[in-house]
């Protein structure tokens, strides 16, 4: 691909993302390095390391969302909550977290106040210290407003892989679909709704750990960019099973329904901040889906879904009428700079 | 600050960046968090954490360097480089490193592995294992070519801090000052030396491990922004000793002394990008010296102080004509996108 250039769709999260990652990092970087069980070639949400008698979750994420302040939420909170995410859903206690941050010259320091104390309360919220960061700043017309990358480091008493989904077992979605994409879209196109949708952005790793607690959990991922079409093609894909969906069980508000009917996308697609996606044993779905719903973020939480034999590495729908379509993987999300 | 923007100096490793770092991230980032000997308001190269029974060293950085490819280098070996040497001056062994990186729309696909190639060699040659990243991707206009954030977890026997430095400790420099911004400079500038200048960036834990083999180091930072200036009073402010430097032991080349002289720019404030600054107790000053010379990168180590009791917090440099002068911290470095 060398004289091709980058586009909006190789950040995406979809399918040009994951081709992208391929041809380059994993073209590039020798392999066999992996120090624990996850590591760069199983493009998972971080890294597995054994150090000592410890399993570490490492896990980075750069944001660079526009605007960033926004319903329900801020580039900040987001930082700091999309990296206690990606540690819960591998599994880890997240336990110390850094901050670098980038800023164009003239970007005022009082929203940077209020972008630093929103990272600040978010990570108290999740029990995570903030212990070192960076800061750069560049020329003005180089770079607009902020960038907020975060690396975290966790502890798991058992990694949680993206690949170990098996026949039979449950989808538990943790919350709402939709409403981080749909109130970014909502605040930049101006559309008026009649309840204001705000952002899911939180830092879950009390609603992992109560499922966790349970046991029987195969798989897990956030549906942040590819949506939950995404992440569950991703699962399916790696795991080598089927997953079907029940539309009818889908857990999405009237008012992300009504922005996704006038703009005509599909809830799926969208990008989350504030849910996982879990496989529980078949046996233990109900009670990591109560254990869920008793906590702050998945009183919404349901079971979407199962795995199968059949249909390998395809997610199929099965919608409320009682038709059947396959649920594909965005190419690239429809909007630049959601996360 | 609340009315004021960030400017340029904010981002240059110096007394306005620190300013910024206690005023707002210090101020809202809760204190009586820290998990191990250093942190957050430690504003040393990174974190110790301790996990289990292991010393971890935890530090990152954004880079932001243009050009992206310049004399000796380019963005992707000084995003692992500097990565592996903070963690290196804080005594730890790089283990694993996550790199987070942000394109702009149109960057070159052929650039970017480029750049990925050439971290996977910097990273080869610390011996330390990239694990887990992140792509994102800004639309034209927000953001020129590329910044990548590395972060470093390494595992320290015991952890060096920068301010354990004592009155009779030797100041040792561990290769030749000022390369890595006058390469910089001239290459931006177009200015024709006899002998180009490259940038002497370049990991440098293997340097550093030597000298801690030996025994006896007190203090280390390396002389990134803000220069060798702006490190040692630094060192000496937070080890409330003086500081004595003896001119004629700087190691500095003749074509980066050449460029200084044209530009009237003092090497001690120029960024380095693979020299340590170490303090050494006295008794093993020599020996420490003669093993980082045996190193690949520490061919051109010097003796260039000494700690003093007087002068608490101050550098005081003693020229090579006999005079003595103050040698301060620089406000903001001379150079945007340094690094």
């Amino acid at each position: 691909m060398s004289n091709e250039k980058i586009s909006l769709e190789h950040g995406a999260g979809g399918k040009a993302m994951m081709n992208l990652i391929k041809d380059i990092f994993l073209e590039e970087i020798e392999k066999g390095k992996e120090l624990g069980e996850v590591g760069l070639s199983d493009l998972d949400d971080g890294a597995a390391l054994k150090i000592g008698n410890e399993n570490i979750i490492f896990t980075t994420d750069s944001h660079t969302i526009q605007p960033i302040f926004f319903p329900g939420g801020d580039i900040g909170r987001l930082a700091v909550a999309g990296t206690v995410n990606d540690m819960a859903v591998m599994g880890g206690k997240p336990l110390a977290m850094s901050a670098a941050v980038v800023m164009s010259e003239g970007f005022p320091t009082e929203s940077l106040g209020k972008v630093v104390r929103s990272m600040n309360g978010t990570a108290d919220e999740a029990g995570v210290s903030l212990v070192t960061g960076d800061t750069k700043v560049m020329d003005k017309g180089s770079l607009d407003d902020i960038i907020v990358t975060t690396t975290g480091i966790g502890i798991a008493k058992k990694p949680i892989s993206d690949h170990g989904l098996n026949p039979g077992d449950k989808i538990v979605v943790t919350g709402n679909i939709g409403n981080h994409e749909t109130s970014i879209i909502s605040e930049r196109e101006g559309i008026d709704v009649e309840s204001p949708i705000e952002s899911d952005v939180a830092p879950i790793w009390k609603t992992i750990e109560a499922g966790l607690e349970v046991g029987g959990i195969t798989a897990m991922k956030d549906p942040t960019r590819g949506g939950v079409s995404g992440v569950l093609n991703e699962i399916a894909d790696k795991s080598n099973v089927g997953i079907v969906l029940f539309e009818d069980k889908f857990p999405v508000s009237k008012s992300v329904n009504g922005i996704c009917e006038m703009l005509g996308i599909d809830p799926l697609n969208l990008t989350n901040e504030g849910i996982a996606i879990i496989g529980v044993e078949a046996d233990k779905g109900n009670d990591v889906l109560e254990a869920i719903r008793n906590t702050k973020y998945g009183k919404n939480a349901e079971i979407i879904g199962e795995a199968v034999e059949e249909d390998n590495g395809k997610v199929m729908l099965k919608t409320a009428i009682g038709g059947r379509r396959l649920v594909r993987a965005n190419v690239g999300a429809p909007t630049p700079r959601i996360c």
